[in-house]
């Protein structure tokens, strides 16, 4: 099966049976979430894989939601709360010793994204390691599917207990979204045989020529170009 | 190759042949990116794949990144600038249409996820939607990488400016990120040879144990349980 057949094979599945997923085939899903892509390779977030005996304590922070003890692994992703010198620096630090290049190498582009998150302010810089989050989140589902692993995308939960429970406030990360992993119970899944349903191809994708696009060319870009090419 | 295969040979290509991909594949990976799941289903974005007479314009909103014109197709994911009751009905009745269920099937669930977006103010918001969008950006960024189609992902634009061109803002949306499609010019490429370089797995996973875990039994939650799970 190939990614499309994966994605129309997976659902937000709402009821789990309790079965185990193999090491080998975890170790694969969490892979895929590291080699994910991310802003300026800064992966400004990690995974946390919950104990069992934590799920109970989850649950109640997610509204009772029956995959969190249903499962067998609980994924929660977790961002960096803000950007900072010496957080890019140490990444930066790390690609280039394992690329054997001269750590200033991109002295100049660090210099260039670290001014643009700290003029935005730091609750734009959570949603933007957050939303680096997500691209992983994403790959995850996809190799779960691909695994014919059952996940549930789940935002509803109180991210600053979460936060609180596993400690991540103390670490300077926050929760994003969480990723229960198990098998699909059918009988007792009422989304299991719904339709899948989905903006239509017609509404989701705009095709823009020349003549439609408006003219922008008194409008002010914020950084000179020349400065932000990566050197 | 599987995903995870896929994702080791993906890179972000920094310089693109001007070869042009194959409509079936542009099709594929477009697809792939609409059936990518969203927050309750909501999908609140959309893609705009932009005319080539388009691109030296978008070239210039973008920092001249010479991918942009050196590319075959150019995908601008672009999302809501907020949620509205109009916007979540039209798409819950949809949804209730197509699985031929009662339009009011979702009516207290809705009330639920409306009251939540409207309490955390319109730049939530709009991150919210951006993020849902990014959950769609990299399940196109996976199916391009199967299709052996290079994708650069590309936050480095002036967003404001990309959304005045492309009409976006009178249409009640924002550009969250692009991806050029094409395929890369390994002779002229800095990157296509460079040790593709990730977080050590060691910190990029925590397992958390109950005894780890802080206790949480007198931090508030801020809705009520049973409000929340979907009736």
């Amino acid at each position: 099966m190939n990614l499309l057949e994966n994605l129309h094979w997976r659902y937000a599945t709402k009821k789990m049976n309790g079965a185990k997923v193999p090491q080998e085939k975890l170790d694969y899903i969490l892979e895929a979430a590291r080699m994910a892509p991310s802003s300026s390779g800064l992966q400004p977030f990690k995974i946390i894989v919950s104990d069992k005996a934590l799920l109970e304590k989850v649950k109640g922070i997610a509204y009772n939601q029956s995959q969190i003890t249903d499962c067998s692994h609980l994924l929660v992703f977790a961002a960096w709360e803000g950007y900072s010198d010496e957080k890019i620096t140490n990444v930066f630090n790390y690609i280039m010793d394992e690329r054997a290049l001269p750590r200033n190498t991109m002295d100049d582009y660090k210099k260039i994204i670290l001014g643009l998150y700290e003029a935005s302010g730091p609750e734009w810089q959570a949603h933007h390691a957050a939303k680096q989050s997500y691209i992983a989140f994403a790959m995850a589902l996809a190799a779960a599917a691909e695994q014919k692993v059952d996940a549930t995308p789940i935002e509803g939960f109180v991210n600053e207990k979460l936060d609180i429970l596993l400690r991540l406030n103390e670490n300077g990360y926050k929760s994003t979204v969480i990723m229960p992993l198990g098998y699909r119970e059918t009988e007792k899944d009422w989304l299991v045989n719904m339709k899948k349903v989905r903006t239509p191809k017609e509404a989701f994708i705009t095709e823009m020529a020349i003549e439609d696009a408006a003219d922008t060319d008194e409008v002010p870009m914020d950084l000179d170009p020349d400065d932000f090419i990566q050197k």
